[in-house]
Order: C-alpha cells, then structure tokens, then sequence
C-alpha cells in the first residue's frame, strides 16, 4: 500500500475499514506519523448500539479522553458517519434494516502533512446493510470528521 | 494490494476512489472479474454539477446503456452517494459550502463470488468538503449502490 | 366514479388530481357536498415555481382568504405536498431533476360525513419526475392537509 | 372509470389504492395489459411492519422473485413510498403517531403504452395517520416506483 | 424584563421557557394582553413522551379545544419545535442521546399588537440534550407556530 | 434580568438574541463572566447569506481565530442552529420562503459555573420567517453549540 505525502486522516480510516488483511501495517504506518487508530465490528439492528459500540471502543483504547468537550466531537463524527452510511431515513429498524459492519476511528492531524490545524477524529463505519434476511443486503459507506 | 474473496462492488469503487497510483491495476483486476470501472474527478459549489459530471462520464464510457430503466439506477446510485457525502442538508451552495472530488462507478456482480444476483451499480464519491476558502475544508465518502 | 360515504378531502383531491376526463364531474360532484375545489398544472425544475403556482391559483379563485392565517396553512399543505413528493431531498434542480405536475386544491371537511372537525384543506401534486431529458421519468405523487 | 392511452403504472397503483368497490375490475383491467396488481392493508405504530406487510404481501403472491436483485427494488420502492406518506421525519411512534393504510403493489412497464423502458415496480400507501385517539387522523399517500 | 410593543408570541414563549425566576410575572403579563401560557417539563429518552407531556399539559389546562381541528395545530407545533430541537436527524434514543427540557405553550394573537391575523399557537422546547451519561449534555431549543 | 448560577452559554445566546433594549447590559454582563458575544441581523432569501453574515461577523469581531479548527466548529454551529431554524427542508428560497433575523454568537464555557469542559461555541438564529409578502410570516428560532 503506497501513501501519498498529502494523505487524509479519512482515507486513513477508510483504508483501515476496507482493509482485509493490512490492519496491522496500517495501524503502524499510521501510529509512526502521530495517529491513534482503531479497528471494531458490530451488527444491529437497534442504530444506537452502533453509536454505543463505537464510544465504548474509543474509551477503553484511550482515544480520546473521557470528557464532555472531546466525547461531543466523538459523538458528532459518529452521527455523520451514520447519517451517510443510512443515505436516507437515519434509521434501521424502523424502517426493517440490519446491519453489521466495521468501524474505524483516527485521531490526529487533517493530513500527515498538515501541522498547522490542530487534532481532528474521523469515524468510518462500512458494512453490509439490508433486510433482515441472509444474503439479502449490500455494502454502505460513511464517514463523519470533526475537529477535537 | 491483496484481494479477499469476498470483495463487494462498493470495496472496489472505494478502493478506486482513495487509490493515489494504483488506478490502472485496480481496474485491470477487476476487468477481468467482469466488471465495468470508470473514475473521474468534478468541482462544484452547484450540486447539480456533480450528477451531471458522473452520468456523463458514465454514458461517454458505456457503462450504462443509455435508456431510462438503467439511467434511474445510475440516477439513485448517484443520489445516494451524494446524500451520503452530505451528510445532513442534500446541499451545497445554499449552505455555503463547495466541494472538489473524485467519483467512481463500478457496475457488475455485488461482490466478485456472487453469480446469483445479478448486475448491480455502485457509485462512489470522494473528496475535499468545505468553506469556499482554501484549506478550510475535510474529507467527505458517500456510496449508493443499486441493482440494474 | 361511485363514491364512500366516508370519502375524505384527500381522497377528492387525489381523485381530481389523476382524473383524466372526469374533472367537471367531480368538481361538480364535490362542490355540491361544500366543498371548494381547483385543478392547474405547472413545470418546473425550479421548486418554488410549484409554490407560487399553487399559491396564485388559490388566491385567483377563492379557495383561501388573503390573509396570514389561512395562507399559512396553505404553505404548510403544499410544502407537505412537495415534501411527499420529491421521497428524499426536497429539491428538484440542485440534484439534477425536473417535473411536469398537476396540482389540486381541495377545502372542506374532513370527510364528506364530517361535520363536527371544521374545515381544511388539502393540496396534491401528481406528476412526472426525473432527469431533464425527454421520456427520462417516471410518476410521483404527495398530498398535504392542514386545517384552517 | 375510463383510462388514456398513456396511463402511467403510478395512476394504475393509485386508483387501486383509493378505489372503493372497483378493486376487482381495475385489477383485471390491467392482468389484460400485462401488470401484475396485489392490494392489502395494515395498521401500525411501527413503521417496520408497514415494510414487512407489504413485502410479505409481494412475494406470497409472486410479484416479484424472491432474490435480493429484485427484493431491493421493491424495499427502496416502499421506502420511498413510506418516506412520501410520512412527509418530514421518517417515523411513527417515536412522533406520537400511528396510522392504518391499504397498500398497492403494481409490476409492468412504465405506462399502458410504453415498450421500451423494461419493467418497474410502484408500490402506493394510502390511508388515515394521526394521534393514537380514534378520529384524530388525516389522510396521507405515499408512492415510490423503482426499475427492476 | 422590558417589552416591546412589536412582542411575538414566539418571543413570549422563548422568554417563559428560558426563564428562571419569573414565569409568574411573565404568565401574569401576557394573560392580560389575552394570551393563554403554560409551562411544564419532561425528561426522555423515548421522543414520544415528549409529545405525549405537551399535548397532556395543554388538555389539561384547557389550552385548546379537545377537537382535531385544534388538536392537529398542536402536534405540528410540538413537531416543528421538536425537529428543531434535534437539529439533525428527528430522533433521540436511537441515535443515543437523551434529553431533559421544558416546554412552553402559548396561545394567541401572532403578536400583541396583531389583531388581523387570528389565534397561533407557539410551542417551545428547551432543555438539556446529551449521551446518556451525566453532564455529558448541551443546551437545545426548538420552536414550532401555527394557526389555529 | 435576573441569572441563574447554572446559566448556559445556550440561554446566554438566546437572551440576547431576544433582547430588546438591554443588549448592551447582557453582553456586559456575560463579558465579565469571561465570553465573548455578538450580535447582527441579516435579511436573506438566499440562504448562504446567513451563513456568511454570521462568520464575516464573527471574524470580523475575533470571537474565533482565522484557522480552520476553529471556523469548523463556527460552521457546524450554524449550520445546527439554521437546522433548527428551519424545522424541516433545509431551505429558503427553493421552498418559496424569506427571513429576516437577528443572530446571536458566545464564545466560553458551556455555563457559567462550568470550568472542566473547555471552551464552546453557540449560535441562535431569531427572527422572522415566511412569504415572500410582507406580514406574511412568523417568529422562528435555531440553536447550534459546539466545542471549540
């Protein structure tokens, strides 16, 4: 996997969610140039578990520290990233959908050659989201990046 | 680049959407699996722009049959990979902001094991999100896929 | 066309909004039972030309009264309308669509039977959506009722 | 009920939806021109049974094929006809409202007169949505027709 | 607390529910000019109580009429406030987050030197919305109008 | 005007911008408590005007820095509080309707006796919304908050 000098932190998180067998060099390569990453799955059909899943993984990785001013950029980027990966109706169960899908967070700068705009954190969330029935369901994207 | 088996049509329009060198072999592989790939680039304060450049670029090229029953999967393919990169208001312009992005739609198999579903369309759009001021901006994804 | 005792204000203008040759009859039919009815068309790929459409041919004829109160609710009938209509984002030019449409305006009661609710009043729009190219859409529908 | 030539398959599932004692002669009106036409009912708070119900309706009587090529076609079609009967937030219960609708399901090309465009799906709800209460209710539509 | 001759009713009801110590003088005041007010408070996690605590308070206390003429002007008030409120997605606890908050209800004339518009009603919603996790939380307001 | 010990930088925000007369003191008041504050108003049916009223203001006042970090969280800010102002389509002039309306920023802690969250960002938009015809239009309001 080549980098380009002006890669974002957001293609660091899709990388990182799309990756099947790179997430160790990934996180490494990232980690040396002042990123935090992490990598979690989670399946539901109640969306508020996504939001729960994604938190608990952030805390307990120490991502972000556990106050109200970075918890609020956290839930935000969250809530976007879920917002573009329901592309419509922000909702699954209510609208018969289920989903499981991989989540990535990125913490650090906007680029790996940007120093002059402060930390940031990007959430992906990519997955398959469908009916809830075996094999009746296709891929989804999203992606939420807030200032932290 | 390795390559599960397993790989969907939205991996792939993603990976060729975040690829910086690796346009040429990503679309090489996945030729010879069947499908169709095209990737090309927009700039718009106008949303309306950006559904123009994709669909145009996707008749010059072939990938859909220029009739209506494929166009409106293209069209809701598009729609939803907008609403995605969104994130919130479907707009642009009238909430201030532009974007400048790469689009790549990928039609074939819903993923490169499947043979039972018949063709699908994924679009993918991937870019810079923003102020219309330089370097006031971050990374946005959105994907729709649709059957065809 | 038989008609329901219990036939509601939305219905009539549904009815009227679809009917192909039949619209002296129903305006007949209706205005009999009290009710005010009014059928136009516009095109458009400019949304708010729909609003003033509808807006002007109501004022012309007497549906509502020229003042705040009634016309209030009849921008909230027609924004729901056009809401139901466009089935995702509410706009028509930024995401590259167009449409034909006719629009009907119906006040009474609630249903032919009711008496004890007051009045309303219900707009539909019924039409064709889509890219702006001939034949390149298909038919869409949307209806609001606000009491006045 | 007398029909033009360019009856479109949204008018065919309309009338079918609002149609009082003429379901039988519309249905064979149209099995004669090629359509395929289910009518049901359901009421419910939450909106997912509305999804259910109708998919449930589709694939018992073999309206569409029950593979997920087809089966996405018919959920974005119900959908959107949800997203338009609702005509702001997505939602039932969580805003305090509940509804009891019929549902029609109509497959065959895009009009009585149209050959070229391949077949569609329109799916149209119509039916009373208001407060919990008995008689605080208006009545909505909603329809979404998708390419198959 | 000053008031100009040119007050809304929106402005009546922000200012009674951001009050702390004076919502008897601003009651008292407004009554006197012809308006009906009430305030009361609901915490939720699940939105519909939140419409369910509103229109409760404005039977109880004879705000409006127990018909559906008056009481379908209310729930679009409660909805508009609440959508504002939400700022996003229309949604709380599934996409978790809570919230505390009071509510007001106002009914009147649009201002208090209007006399040519007929009755509104204006409804407030401000609180505390956050994770459920305490102190986690930020102020939000919504506020929805109507004729009535 | 009297202030509670827990008063938020969202009511702080909102008092102002409902202030008729006592501008002068409130911003005082709360300046002393260590925020920043600002007040203008912007008539607009163009929507991107309000947005660019309120960073040109902002800017223009130091109540952020020039930096990206920063105008991100003032972006977002207003974004959430025209979401709120809005209460449904994100949109002005598409949906046939105009504002005029004064808006409101504070810069500081989330309230006044709040030392442990770091600093914060609100933004409320109040005026008047409606009809392109004058008078015809009522009060409407919209908050964001957002660390900063």
């Amino acid at each position: 996997m080549s980098e380009a000098k002006s890669t974002g932190i957001g293609k660091i998180a899709i990388s990182l969610a799309i990756s099947d067998y790179n997430d160790d060099k990934i996180i490494e390569l990232y980690q040396k140039k002042g990123y935090s990453l992490i990598k979690g799955h989670v399946g539901a059909m109640d969306a508020s578990k996504i939001f729960a899943a994604v938190e608990t993984a952030v805390f307990r990785q120490n991502i972000i520290k556990e106050n109200y001013h970075e918890e609020h950029a956290l839930y935000h980027a969250i809530s976007e990233a879920f917002n573009g990966y329901c592309r419509g109706p922000v909702a699954l169960e209510s609208v018969l959908r289920t989903t499981g899908l991989v989540f990535t967070v990125v913490r650090g700068n906007l680029s790996v050659s940007d120093k002059k705009n402060g930390e940031w954190i990007a959430v992906v969330l990519y997955g398959l989201i469908g009916s809830p029935r075996r094999g009746f369901e296709h891929e989804a994207i999203g992606m939420g990046i807030q200032s932290i």
